[in-house]
């Protein structure tokens, strides 16, 4: 049967990538690609072009073994307007079918393929979700690969727990955090806006941009004393790359 | 000056071990091990076992180079009365002593240490709250590398994606689930008590232990359906292996 690894390649850097990750990236006949960065519209061109890298750099093929390929998948558009969740639905649909096609006609009956997940396949990526809709299309087995999130880079770079000592700790969007506020410790992902902003002065926030990258832009302390320098720094980055993934631990103050 | 790497080495598997930990792991003269294991008073060999296994495997000095040790920490003993964070804090105070003393007669002015850390190094692990301390007593810088966590193993063993579209997810214990109880999604660590059991019936839960080992135990399902045969699973096997590490994340029905 076709097989599929849906392998996460880590926040970043690629030494990010782990040992069972290499042996999956060795294995893999066909890279299938989208190539829509994390910010829809943006160039997306170093992040192909880090990808590309980490394939080079862990693939080791003994001469005269069969190598890899790319295959580009083309991305379907998303309704911009109507409710979110049935646009995201809706979307992940029209995907699973050129998944399916493309997973059909690239690989062999026993091929193997593989997708590339940022981090890692289980935190805020559709890969995942795609795959499930492509299994009523064409028939395959797949398995998943786990790698290091946004999340362990940011902390591992301040150098600081995720947690405090028996406490939880909420990983949420910059949407919710503007909708509901902060209480304790929250990661904050997929915020284009400085939803920070809204925090209380005193909550101390770590924030992290192109984090593993040569790029890296760290900030730690409270809103009220880096909150601007932050937005600044972030806008001028952007601007600069075409592009910004970031992310950003909060402590409410106690 | 001294250099300590804090490194995560993954839940479990040996393959979770990312390149950045293979570098650390061959740059480090001295590991500093703590043999507690994850719950007190347990059998512990599988664990000192695994850890050694990591190391042998991943380390490649080249002939001649020097070699490298483990030294034991004698754990001090914690309070067991009292208020919980202070126990937590006096406890980590006397560690960050036994710390401080074994760093300056172990390691030269230039040598490298290491502590191993299950998983990854920030979340619910108090390597680096007590290397904070240790500084108060020694000069050393220190890095911290992240490590793939048994969150992630959890969901790449079960091919889930952690949070639903756009929505949070919540680290928790099993002490707060007791107390808070559920709402969307939450994943739950240091759970000796199978807190889900108070849980709705209609739940939806994947629970794993000993992930990414041979050992490993998986289970998905509706609370009300798989509930029980956790519960026992978990007192059987922990039964058999002398410790069990688990970890399980919950939806709530919709």
């Amino acid at each position: 049967m076709r097989h599929i690894h849906v392998i996460g390649i880590g926040a970043g850097d690629p030494d990010y990538v782990t040992a069972q990750a290499v042996s999956a990236l060795n294995h893999t006949q066909v890279f299938f690609a989208m190539d829509k960065g994390p910010r829809r519209g943006t160039d997306t061109d170093e992040l192909v072009a880090l990808r590309r890298a980490i394939c080079e750099r862990f693939i080791t093929h003994a001469p005269g073994e069969p190598g890899y390929r790319f295959v580009e998948l083309v991305d379907p558009p998303r309704a911009t307007t109507g409710e979110y969740t049935s646009a995201v639905a809706d979307w992940h649909a029209e995907r699973a079918k050129i998944w399916a096609q493309a997973i059909e006609t690239e690989l062999g009956p026993d091929g193997v393929g593989a997708f590339l997940a940022w981090g890692d396949p289980s935190l805020y990526d559709s890969t995942l979700r795609i795959l499930d809709r492509v299994a009523e299309h064409v028939e395959f087995d797949y398995d998943v690969i786990p790698g290091i999130t946004a999340v362990q880079a940011l902390t591992a770079r301040h150098r600081i727990p995720l947690n405090d000592i028996g406490e939880p700790v909420l990983i949420t969007t910059g949407r919710r955090l503007r909708d509901e506020g902060i209480s304790g410790t929250a990661v904050v992902m997929l915020d284009a806006e400085c939803s920070f902003q809204e925090c209380p002065q005193q909550t101390r926030i770590w924030w992290g941009a192109y984090l593993g990258t040569p790029d890296e832009i760290l900030f730690a302390g409270r809103v009220g004393e880096v909150g601007e320098q932050i937005v600044a720094a972030r806008a001028e980055a952007r601007e600069r790359h075409g592009w910004i993934m970031d992310t950003y631990l909060l402590r409410s103050a106690d």
